[in-house]
């Protein structure tokens, strides 16, 4: 039973994702997502969104990584994508040695591939990897649409730095980029999102 | 774009599980479950897991079984395991409407196709859908021994009520029915949950 033990002592460590809070505004309840449940919309999208991948992309992979994609903020907390370049850096290195802790809960062949698939997003060199990330830029972009604004409005965050943003989604779906710029159009236009800094 | 506005409001409607709350307690911070970090967990628990289901079981199935399992109740909310026969019968016809609800918002190929899951995980026919249903009733147990107790104290539970739960636990994959059955025991000698009643 040792194998089985390590791996119900990952699930059960696994829990306190539900416990870690991203910026992303929920309505209805109004409060802030967990990246847990947050993690389960992205897998969502990915099931959804499947046709929006370029042909061959493996969505089961897709998915898997989606759902690991965020274990490590379990040690090291979110980062909202709009922080500095050194506050990146930091979390790197936090979200580094978290998913050497983390991931080494498991039995070792488990341990290795469970890493893998967290260290293929991070290193967004295949198509899984980059239809992945673009689901996470894009859900966050989704969420402030839909209330008023979200972390846009609360950040004074501006439309030329939500494009460069969306770079990395047409990166991983041309027409996911393509309904992405479209839709800092209409948020700019909604009022939703400042305009670009002259 | 007819039809990627079409899943786009599918995923904008689905937020709404983040909202249902389930009997099972959390720790750190002690609240109540919802029901999409818990359908997270399980996709977790599917991938982690997996070498527990019988040989040939397709656990990419497993996994989208368990992300789309509670999407009905963003109508039909969650109903407590213990409930009694007439609360499931008026739940499963709430279930029912709902599913014939959301699953309609996806474009009409893809609404099958998640129906078709759903269908699958409430009728229990493949392996496939035993597995998933048998992680379904697993994690709450291994929550209630998180949290000293948990819903069975709260709601006066006994063994022999938890051990009859336990056998779909049995039917979807052997090794975690036995982990199951030597649970209660353990819980029952650590004076978490109440022994059978005479």
């Amino acid at each position: 039973m040792e194998r089985l033990d390590q791996q119900l002592r990952f699930i059960a460590e696994i829990d306190r994702l539900k416990a870690v809070i991203r910026q992303t505004m929920l309505t209805a309840p109004a409060r802030r997502e967990n990246s847990a449940e947050h993690s389960w919309h992205l897998a969502m999208m990915a099931m959804t969104l499947a046709e929006h991948a370029p042909p061959g992309t493996d969505i089961g992979r897709v998915t898997a990584m989606v759902l690991v994609h965020d274990l490590v903020e379990i040690d090291a907390g979110d980062l909202f994508v709009y922080a500095d370049a050194d506050q990146h850096a930091r979390q790197e290195q936090a979200e580094q040695a978290a998913a050497d802790r983390i991931f080494a809960l498991l039995p070792p062949g488990q341990a290795a591939a469970f890493r893998g698939l967290w260290d293929e997003f991070e290193e967004r060199r295949t198509p899984e990897a980059r239809f992945a990330r673009a689901l996470d830029r894009l859900q966050p972009m989704l969420a402030n649409l839909r209330t008023g604004g979200g972390t846009w409005a609360e950040h004074g965050i501006t439309a030329d730095q939500v494009l460069a943003k969306v770079r990395l989604i047409e990166d991983g779906s041309v027409s996911l980029g393509r309904y992405a710029t479209d839709l800092v159009t209409r948020a700019v236009a909604e009022g939703l999102l400042a305009p670009a800094r002259a």
